[in-house]
């Protein structure tokens, strides 16, 4: 695990790191993240996720002044005080601290920026990849704006958790036209029945994946068939193939929906080739 | 404001109380929270806000431990050490501290409980709610589990905001079916063109209101009709009287919604008759 955190300017042993009681980010939600993997040492997609975070800065108004420079030498020092090769960087960014009240601080406070970095343990992940995963489907119970990475999450915390209880690793919602939206925290693909590459076009209801991103790329240049529509669990239950996708999990196989095995019950070749190609565009 | 916060069993001046910056409620919004008002120096509808904090937690299955007498000696510490007669006490309780993984910690960690208390200034709530307030409708947002009385409240702070701009001290959610469900951090009502009291019945779309239940008993014991069914913006603009409830806001009267006069536009009588004696029965 990260073992030094860097809050507000200032790099502390995690065990000490905290923010106020009153931080917008505790009590409101009122806080952006995004996550760099860290792949041989460098940050993977870095202006990929950077244009993100300010995307999700700019929907919800919040004034981070810090220049893009300024926050790479921030990642890159904790990084190097985590001593981290092959994992992730974490930064989250709040709103700051203000007496509770809904509307935003007038006049504003400072923004509150935390950041970690932590190794993951690349064998497990790989070897998860290598097996494939399980997924159950649940309905969409989360807020509009999915599309900003906020930590508005207690209900992808509680559909991960329903989907550990039921020994799937990730939990696929489905909106009220019972088509997949994405996963609790990556992007939902299939391969369907024509062979295409599917997943849900880019709009407010699903976070605008920079490795889902990378993947389609990456598939496009390949003359590979990509679709950006939805598709159904049923449609799903029937692919060829399906696969999620999130910065530390690119192109993971799904074997299996609510149970019911994907294709042959086995990763399938293009989930595994888009990965394989993903993960050698790293070094 | 609150000058002593009260964190995991220490009572602390608020510029150093602080979260870790792992705290789920920071990072997940997997926190709970509760505001009881403080009038005359007594927590007011004390069980009932307790009741809806347990049944917070155990929507949640955040195991927390404390007995409600140890709780509410807490907030009767706090309440004391802020010198509050007049104003609100906020708990919040997340699921605790743990390195970042949506799935709940396993094995549990302990909860992060915080409390604390400020005075309000009660001149200008009285001033307001004999004024009336305005209102904006906004297309519903938040999630599916607004029963639940969390901080996944980024949605609600966005409106709240949305409403100040215009001008307005609270917006209305609107769902699909174009019925009010409620405000970002009040109950709505309006009293219709028969007469009726109305309110959305409860359901997951809406907190059930402590003051809400408090209001609508007085209605009834005062055998005014009272019919728990939703309404439209469209019956809200043309109903006699709207109100909207809140802990520290009981029964306050909307003149205006969406810059459209309700009845004269002035406060109705019905909602000053509910406020008068919710809070006659306060003392």
């Amino acid at each position: 695990m990260s073992r030094i955190a860097y809050v507000d300017g200032v790099y502390l042993p995690l065990a000490s790191a905290g923010v106020s009681v009153l931080d917008r980010g505790f009590q409101f939600a009122d806080s952006i993240y995004e996550v760099w993997a860290i792949r041989g040492g460098r940050l993977f997609d870095a202006e990929g996720h950077m244009a993100r975070l300010r995307r999700s800065l700019r929907e919800l108004r919040i004034d981070f002044t810090m220049s893009d420079a300024a926050l790479y030498a921030v990642l890159r020092e904790t990084q190097r005080r985590n001593r981290v090769a092959d994992g992730i960087v974490y930064v989250q960014i709040s709103r700051g601290a203000a007496v509770r009240d809904h509307v935003f601080p007038s006049p504003a406070v400072r923004p509150t920026l935390i950041v970690t970095a932590k190794n993951l343990d690349r064998a497990a992940i790989t070897e998860r990849a290598a097996r494939g995963v399980k997924v159950i489907t649940l309905p969409e119970t989360r807020w509009a704006r999915c599309d900003i990475k906020s930590v508005n999450l207690l209900p992808n915390v509680l559909a991960r958790q329903q989907a550990k209880e039921k020994g799937a690793f990730e939990a696929w919602f489905v909106d009220r036209d019972c088509l997949v939206t994405e996963g609790t925290s990556s992007n939902a693909f299939i391969v369907d029945a024509q062979g295409r590459i599917r997943t849900a076009a880019l709009s407010n209801q699903i976070l605008h994946g920079v490795t889902r991103a990378g993947l389609l790329k990456i598939a496009r240049d390949r003359q590979m068939r990509v679709v950006e529509e939805p598709f159904t669990v049923e449609e799903a239950k029937a692919a060829r193939e399906a696969f999620m996708s999130a910065a530390s999990n690119p192109a993971v196989p799904v074997i299996a929906i609510d149970g019911v095995p994907v294709g042959d019950g086995r990763p399938g070749p293009i989930a595994q080739a888009l990965r394989a190609l993903y993960l050698g565009a790293a070094v």
